[in-house]
């Protein structure tokens, strides 16, 4: 057996952003052999797609999926309807670019990879402080998830103890750079905008350009990444 | 505005099964506009997907949808899996069958396009009696997602009262075909078969063709559908 067969394997949900690259970084420094899971439900954004297999790539991982899951046929999101724009000012209460039920849905996909593995930790980018107040970013909703966990599979059932982690949940954008910028993450990598031009060049304006550059602007680093837009 | 104004829209999920076909039409019977969904996660029994639909052309629903996510890919399941026979004879403790997290997973995206939709009401025929033996069953599953969906989405956080109905959960297989057939399911296009043969024909020698065989038998009623064994 080799060495790996020494370490616990999860499965940790990678979309392509700051957040995420972040998250499995410190999955792997915490030793879990890391299972990426990006899920391709629709979004605009089709390049983060492609840098989250980038960020995997990068960090080193066990292993990688992208699943196909077609969202964007229920419309009712900005980040997967065409005809709703991503709003390029802040606005009050749950923006249009929430995905309905979004991290419920990846949550369970990344529930069913891990059982298939044997993996008792799921780890997730959520976070409940410089966000956009999606309601499936918050610690109540993460502890909900992981009741649920416990009672849905086998795994949960016959042994208990699935762990759904959200290291990130309690940190400001600011912290989260430099806890990644410690452990080495490749922020150059990474895409953050909603609507990003043909060359992946953020534009600067929407919630998650803004909420990124804020992290920046405050870690007292600069961004590898150009914008459009100025800062 | 025309009188289906005054309806609620509720979410039901059918599979193409026959608990599923009882429950569509319980919810129809109850007075909400129904909103079939159906996932193609890569189940062997392809035969399912187009029952759904004639199942919900039946009824008569407010919309159809087929979503198509590949849980295949990550192998693990009979249902999935073309390496793993389906069992031929009752198993102890959780079968092969079993699909990693399946129910979190429709669930979640019934939840989604409820959200869209602004249904406040799931239903599904999950059934802890005469069933397989899958935690994602179980009245404590149900309870445990319908605790999750209300910190999930927008609607469950803004108004509350998201409600997961699972009306078959605590009746047997024979209660169930009783009520659907005083409501006036036609079982003849319901498929439960794991493994059916080319034309459609069930095997009856699955657990799913097990547990129809006893249900119509305990209901003195006879099986509008043929099988290629003996019951």
């Amino acid at each position: 057996m080799s060495a790996a067969a020494d370490r616990l394997p999860a499965v940790v949900l990678v979309s392509g952003g700051l957040d995420s690259a972040t998250v499995l970084t410190m999955a792997r420094d915490r030793g879990f052999d890391c299972y990426a899971l990006t899920v391709d439900y629709g979004q605009r954004h089709r390049l983060e797609l492609a840098a989250a297999q980038q960020v995997a790539l990068a960090v080193g991982v066990a292993g990688q999926r992208t699943v196909t899951l077609d969202l964007g046929q229920f419309g009712g999101s900005a980040l997967t309807d065409p005809q709703l724009p991503v709003p390029d000012r802040p606005t009050d209460g749950i923006p249009t670019t929430y995905v309905p039920a979004r991290n419920t849905v990846l949550l369970a996909i990344a529930l069913s990879w891990a059982e298939v593995l044997g993996a008792m930790d799921l780890f997730i980018g959520a976070n409940a402080v410089d966000y956009s107040g999606y309601p499936d970013c918050r610690p109540e909703y993460i502890e909900a998830f992981e009741r649920l966990a416990n009672v849905a599979t086998r795994a949960g059932v016959e042994h208990g103890g699935i762990r759904i982690h959200a290291p990130l949940i309690r940190m400001t954008k600011a912290q989260i750079i430099q806890r990644g910028m410690q452990l080495g993450v490749d922020y150059a990598l990474t895409l953050s905008c909603y609507q990003p031009g043909s060359y992946g060049a953020p534009c600067g304006v929407c919630d998650a350009c803004r909420l990124r550059a804020k992290g920046f602007a405050e870690a007292g680093l600069r961004d590898p990444i150009v914008t459009n837009a100025a800062g």
